[in-house]
């Protein structure tokens, strides 16, 4: 009888499990679990912190309310779970693990004919002064989640720092503003997601936090934790912060102690190296989850990135391989989502930062609009797509907004996946009906964009570039729109501004110079975009338009009081 | 200077002409349109006689409320706009269109270099004894969708029936039932959205229906209306309704009068046939929007498949080619969505009966699932995915549910245009956070079932079938819920039905007999898959999955009083 363990007990290795039982009802499966719970949601934490979920065992049960406990395992499916024992050397030549009862601290050794290390990641924690005061956590088990709940509801908590403002980070900023707390973040890089986002998109998102009472601190570091046994501030390079809640989100590191002891091959991102089909340089072990190195399929590079979704899909691929398969896991795009409030932001493939390192000769677009037809509750989305300028293949894109970005983040990645081209996305037959989305839907208006861009119809210009000139002073802005928008809402600090609305340029042609760098835009620039028409027309040869428009206008807007 | 001249001024026919004016600001661009208003959205119909659209001028108006009108057209992009001009003759040799002036009777000529045929589709009125009566109506026009609102207002309208269960059929069924009128659909074929469901998909949007007060008559004809000057009933082959309002939905037909008697070839479907740039069979002479017929991407087939977005599509590749660009219509891959109150139903590709008229050798999965985690408030889809067996190629996908269905619809789409296999449309690495799906989103539980049962290791069984083996008492049916969910809801109309909880399903195996065909299943049956597992290992050798559960079955359930 094949002797399967598996080492971790949480998304991965438990499903490498359940796969494996699945294709081999005769095997002996065992998986360890350090922890005295197995399978939960991590994911679901900010929302259990945010109130959302209200009882923090929904994260650990099926749909159907059934708790994913070893009784539940051993039960369905003959799996033995046991909890609370940590594996702490493997031996590979006598293929035989060392574990620890953590309970009893006693010790033994289980067998095995095939491993699985499913170790998973931990949180960083910085090593700065006060880093141990109390109330100073990181969202990463359960027992965080209800430490931090419990103190909101003891009304212990008042004003919340939360360190870095990537996923983890941004969705506690919302958790923690929902349930009335005083939250700012602060992030060491000069935006909010740095590590998949560009800055334009990346500015939308921070000037909507900012209005749901997010107080970003962004290009600012943490020096150290203030406090007698609680944390009281917290003090970075350019002040000091009252503060009774701290949140640890700068990242996770993969746990590879047990892998690299067992002399397993490392891989240059720090996570466990494996093979297509999930295996570690020892055939006999296989490994997945959060504690392995993936393949970027655009890039063609090793990266760490750690995902529930991936990490699924890595046991789906043990599982079946554990019983003779070879089934490949074909790599990530570095997909992410997430939810700000009624904000989404999301992003597949490359980001245009990537793209520009990786030497491509790329070309971008951002595009704003509607989310489906105005009369139906339409929200604006903004989209930015990044392409090969030669290939036409697409790299990567983002999208923000109220609006539907998931479904367009999917489609994308959709694309990707099968290495299509713009001309590819636009092509698509998708749904349409105006419940969900306009005759033209948003993906296949920025994919025209592209095409308008490479054939030299569409002359656009990225907000951060566009700020730079406003700067400068150097381009006419052309606001487009009609007067009672205008006055709603207009680009702050912008000297060189003409309020022309597009149904007059050709009557007010006159108060326009050839000779000047014209920057056209309207609420989403589509108008923005019919004034560069008329303009080039009419003779006017350097005429740009402001991708985005309005509504994806990073930095300050004067609004009417 | 080129004179372009567009038969329709709605969909294609306005946007072939703004595309055309952007690739040759010279150019002379004339647009025809014989109605009163241009540029409407007849999509959004149904939801103005709903009452979610206020003011159905808002249908005719850009997202920042300016009215689409022929000035606004002049003014934005130098097309002139006839309304209320009908084109009467296309003379090809003089290359010159006959108009008549509808307001004045007046005749006149208008000369073209290239010309664009875009006069759209008209409902099918059915030749009925009746049909002329007052209160019957096609919703084409806003004309209608006013009428009938302006009735529902006055309280003239208390029992509606709907002639045809397709799309604008069962949108308009919801409409008349948020309006809280009687409705009643009255469908010749067999089923709902019979042109483009399975029965088995079809069924479940029937059920949900029928809770939401819709009475469905399947497989049932209208013979004619009554009534004196208003319509009062209407008769079928079955029974007569009372009746105060009828809503004739029975599809449209391409509107082709103008280039049948201009010689211009017609296809077999009865629309106009153009080649792959949208060119007629006259050089000159382009055709767009729902009055020429697409080629299908997976059948290769010619189909009529009038939709907003596919002409809007038509649209710009025409606008390009009249510029002496070769852009490419790609075709279709007739994709519906359609919102029956809180259910989504969509299609893309071929359904099951497409694919056996076809004559592949395909293999069908139906899955049900929440749409995101259980503790985030999901809701269940279920979706269908048919595959070619040999190629694993995916030709079709349906899906339905009061989750989200149009995401997971149109990234099937994606897949679809760009010739991927169950393999790729599981490699996807879609985005992921609680809020938007689960980790292992819907679609790859679909095409990892596809997989399952191609390589023999998920033994699965539709509805229909499964309904026939309850009928004829064939099969043991095994319901492996819990003892709670199954007092909630049970199958109906089940003598030969097994209630062992999965959990206790090793210790109860005695009271199932080896020799029985066995169908197991729970509420989406990913528990039934355990027990098919569970009792395979234990040595049963005919058990089968109720794909979908309860969830997805179609027909009677006993529920809880």
């Amino acid at each position: 009888m094949k002797k399967i363990l598996v080492i971790g007990g949480v998304a991965a290795g438990l499903k490498a499990a359940a796969k494996a039982r699945r294709c081999d009802s005769q095997a002996s499966i065992t998986v360890l679990e350090r922890g005295k719970i197995i399978s939960y949601g991590a994911c679901g934490m900010p929302y259990y912190v945010g109130g959302d979920v209200n009882d923090i065992d929904d994260l650990m049960k099926t749909p159907v309310g059934v708790l994913r406990s070893p009784g539940y395992f051993k039960n369905a499916k003959d799996i033995t779970v046991l909890t609370q024992t940590e594996a702490m050397a493997i031996d590979r030549d006598s293929k035989v693990v060392t574990v620890k009862n953590l309970a009893t601290g006693e010790d033994d050794t289980l067998p095995y004919d095939k491993l699985v290390i499913a170790t998973g990641a931990s949180a960083i924690k910085p090593s700065l002064p006060g880093v141990e005061l109390g109330n100073i956590y990181s969202l990463w088990h359960p027992d965080d989640a209800k430490a931090i709940r419990q103190g909101i509801e003891a009304g212990k908590f008042n004003r919340a720092i939360i360190i870095g403002a990537g996923l983890v980070g941004m969705e506690m900023a919302e958790a923690l503003t929902k349930q009335q707390l005083q939250v700012t973040v602060v992030e060491m890089k000069d935006q909010v997601f740095p590590a998949f986002l560009d800055p334009e998109i990346a500015g939308v998102v921070s000037k909507y936090a900012a209005e749901k009472g997010i107080n970003l601190l962004a290009a600012e570091k943490v020096e150290a934790f203030i406090g007698e046994t609680e944390v009281t501030a917290v003090k970075t390079d350019k002040r000091t912060i009252p503060a009774d809640l701290v949140v640890l989100a700068i990242g996770a590191r993969p746990n590879v102690e047990l892998a690299r002891a067992a002399g397993l091959t490392i891989g240059t991102t720090g996570a466990i190296s494996v093979d297509d089909e999930m295996r570690t340089s020892d055939p006999d072990i296989y490994a997945g989850g959060d504690c392995v190195e993936n393949i970027n399929i655009m890039s063609g590079q090793k990266v760490f990135a750690p995902m529930g979704s991936t990490a699924n899909k890595h046991g789906r691929v043990i599982g079946e391989n554990l019983c003779g398969g070879h089934v490949k896991f074909k790599g990530v795009l570095n997909t992410v989502i997430a939810k700000v409030h009624s904000l989404t932001v999301g992003k597949t493939g490359l980001s245009e930062r990537d793209a520009k390192q990786l030497g491509y000769d790329y070309i971008t677009v951002m595009v704003a609009g509607p989310d489906k037809p105005h009369y139906m509750g339409a929200k604006s989305i903004t989209i930015k797509l990044i392409a090969d300028a030669n290939t036409r293949k697409v790299l990567g894109m983002q999208a923000v907004g109220e609006g539907e970005v998931a479904k367009r983040v999917d489609v994308a990645a959709a694309v990707l996946t099968m290495g299509g081209t713009i001309d590819d996305l636009f092509d698509i037959d998708l749904s349409y009906a105006p419940p969900y989305n306009s005759p033209i839907d948003n993906l296949a208006v920025a994919a025209n964009a592209v095409m308008n861009k490479l054939a030299g119809k569409f002359n656009g210009i990225s907000p951060i570039t566009a700020k730079e000139k406003m700067q400068t002073g150097k381009a006419v802005f052309l606001d487009v729109r009609t007067p009672d928008e205008c006055k709603q809402i207009r680009l702050a600090d912008c000297p060189n501004i003409k309020y022309i609305p597009l149904g007059q340029l050709r009557s007010r042609l006159a108060e326009l110079n050839k000779a000047d760098e014209i920057v056209a835009f309207c609420k989403i620039s589509l108008r923005g975009y019919e004034a560069e028409g008329f303009l080039e027309g009419a003779g006017f040869e350097n005429v740009k338009v402001l991708e985005g428009g309005i509504v994806s206008w990073p930095f300050a807007c004067e609004k009417e009081e």
